[in-house]
């Protein structure tokens, strides 16, 4: 089983009101039954219309909404701060970013990703034909290493955990490591291909195993209960 | 840029004293210039000799090992410990398990693990003629999110954090969020082709940015220097 990662080009300028599931079926890049597509959190939140004025001469400006998207700050030094989200996502200042929206604007995440996910997969069936899976992707910071990485806030038609319990290593012994977050691996891989500062915001991974389509969601799978979490 | 990850076949069970880059050379699987190579850990630690007796009906007998390869406990609850390694990695049980070994068995990290990439990269280059960047990747739990990822623990030919300071981002404004962690999310890829139960160990990723390439290292490069970590 090969995978391939091809950027979707073509998307152009997000605005509030447009719908996602239009324009990239509107774009250069045919998608098939079966694939999986990665979109960033940004353009979700701007189709969303998730956008908040800032005065664009203050750079903390946004420090208050930090505030109010946060249920619980995790961690907070100088103007950082690793908060909880109401979705339970821990991030650097609640998922509130600045870049890639206009100056004097700033994007919050989209009040459930999983909802969005769902309602783009259902409109690119309804209206296209295309089955394909949805992953809402953003970039977020980790504990103990350097450099951030693209992770899952939002999944549809996809299962977030692929579970390995009962399975068996190539030794036949039963795994220990059993559950793996597929959707996460699927965003970090479609960071590959959009980069930054390049302006894609929509990739296509296809070749993935199809046991890992079906119903699924971020928000349930993903996000640890407090109860069993050790830095919480 | 689109990329191809590709599962390599045929690299078989791997003894101590194999030879990594041969064995990759002699498999199914045509390597091209400009490849990167992902090798799980559990491969590399078994070459490199860094098995383990244990006694295999106790199922805790892996314990004191997993205190011998700790600099220090970062949590322990119940019979999770989740440790700083020598190289300054954050996981469970400092990176031991006995999944994908003989029973009896426990393979510890490399020691080295850059190192580790590197002199795969050499010989390869050095004997095949074949000038390609080696991420070994292992998997790694994470605090707040359920199930586990593939991260990067060595890498060589490749710089394992692409620093995006001072590029802009599509709108002309300084992106705020500047390091990528590019090598584990190559590693995070390369994974959703191997599958923990399919005994695959080495996966391609082909159509990498060439500007990425160059010298790198996951200890120096990634591991989060303590007095900038909120979480240790």
């Amino acid at each position: 089983m090969s995978l391939e990662v091809h950027p979707v080009a073509g998307i152009g300028e997000v605005r509030p009101g447009d719908d996602l599931a239009e324009l990239i079926a509107a774009s250069d890049t045919v998608i098939q039954d079966g694939d999986c597509l990665v979109i960033t959190q940004k353009v979700v939140s701007k189709a969303e219309g998730r956008l908040v004025e800032i005065d664009p001469n203050d750079p903390l400006s946004h420090k208050p909404l930090v505030e109010q998207e946060s249920v619980r700050i995790v961690r907070r030094r100088g103007e950082l701060i690793i908060s909880e989200t109401e979705h339970g996502f821990v991030c650097a200042n609640a998922g509130i970013d600045l870049s890639n929206v206009e100056r004097g604007q700033a994007a919050l995440l989209p009040i459930d990703s999983d909802r969005s996910a769902r309602g783009i997969r259902d409109r690119l069936r309804a209206r296209h034909g295309k089955d394909v899976a949805i992953v809402i992707s953003d970039t977020f910071g980790r504990p103990w290493r350097r450099g951030v990485t693209d992770v899952a806030i939002g999944c549809a038609g996809i299962r977030a955990i692929a579970d390995l319990r009962g399975t068996t290593d190539a030794l036949g012994r039963e795994l220990m490591v059993t559950e793996v977050a597929i959707v996460d691996e699927i965003a970090a891989a479609a960071d590959l291909v959009m980069g930054k500062a390049k302006g894609v915001a929509v990739a296509i991974v296809r070749g993935l195993d199809p046991e890992w389509f079906g119903r699924g969601g971020v928000v349930d799978e993903i996000v640890r209960d407090p109860s069993e979490d050790l830095f919480r």
